[in-house]
């Protein structure tokens, strides 16, 4: 069975990865296993310079794993991007869930962050295509969907259970 | 068809990354695609502090995925270690050749760097299990196998070569 997915979504610089970082330990909390993706259009190096497996990459390796009793974790090169669907088939069957940072124009479930001090307007305009499923703000706004409070993660994470966990369980 | 894998052992602090460095692109110059398994018996922390990814991995999500338009990058908590041929058949499918740093306990094919300015014995003696395939030393040395010196890469890659690709083309 495969988890839901659900994106959270902004304008730069709005604090999506910090609100993951408060809504993780909130879902986990209730007992759910929590995959994440990032999504980078920009290319990424994620491995630390120096490191045994960043001088394999570099020295031409197309894929690069490093395992441990603990962890594994893999890095491998791609001749094209690979979708979303097919990464949380391939690397997330063991989840509850996935939450992406990114991914605005694929078509999941989408939560935007709206922080009105980084931006004059949201990412989503009402009229937008219903992949919104609700607004977590600094400042009331309507945009045809619940609005939760950017400090309240745990309503934001009652949210989520309700809409796309519970009927799991 | 699963790729061919060879584990490039030795005792402690005896260059096998940076032979790996070396042998990689000598492959790869070959028209091989390789890829690479450092094995990690005391945990790792792979990625970057402060970078998303990491953030997500220690707010609590169990696999997090970066990915963009090159590459791909998974880190995953495993509940036991992942032995080495599930790991060559889960991500090492379309390689023409796993190469892995460490896994001397495992009985792939093994070729034993033995440099004398290190340690005054190699890991392997002449008489143990005929995994060993070959040694790469700076000093001559009788294990039983093939001995190739530690400067000359492109014979190493030579030797890999015939003895583990050739039949393949």
């Amino acid at each position: 069975m495969k988890p839901p997915v659900v994106s959270i979504v902004s304008k730069k610089n709005s604090g999506k990865t910090t609100l993951l970082e408060k809504l993780i330990p909130e879902l986990k909390k209730r007992g759910y296993r929590v995959g994440t993706v990032k999504h980078d259009t920009h290319g990424f190096d994620i491995d630390i310079p120096g490191k045994d497996t960043w001088r394999h990459k570099q020295a031409g390796a197309e894929t690069v794993v490093i395992s441990s009793p603990w962890k594994i974790s893999v890095i491998q090169d791609v001749a094209e991007e690979i979708g979303l669907d097919e990464i949380v088939e391939r690397y997330f069957g063991d989840m509850d869930i996935v939450l992406t940072e990114g991914y605005k124009r694929i078509g999941k479930p989408q939560i935007e962050i709206f922080r009105s001090t980084a931006h004059s307007t949201p990412l989503h305009a009402k009229e937008d295509p219903r992949t919104l499923v609700a607004v977590v703000s600094d400042i009331e706004v309507d945009l045809g969907v619940p609005r939760i409070d950017i400090n309240d993660v745990q309503g934001l994470a009652e949210f989520i259970e309700q809409r796309f966990l519970q009927k799991r369980s």
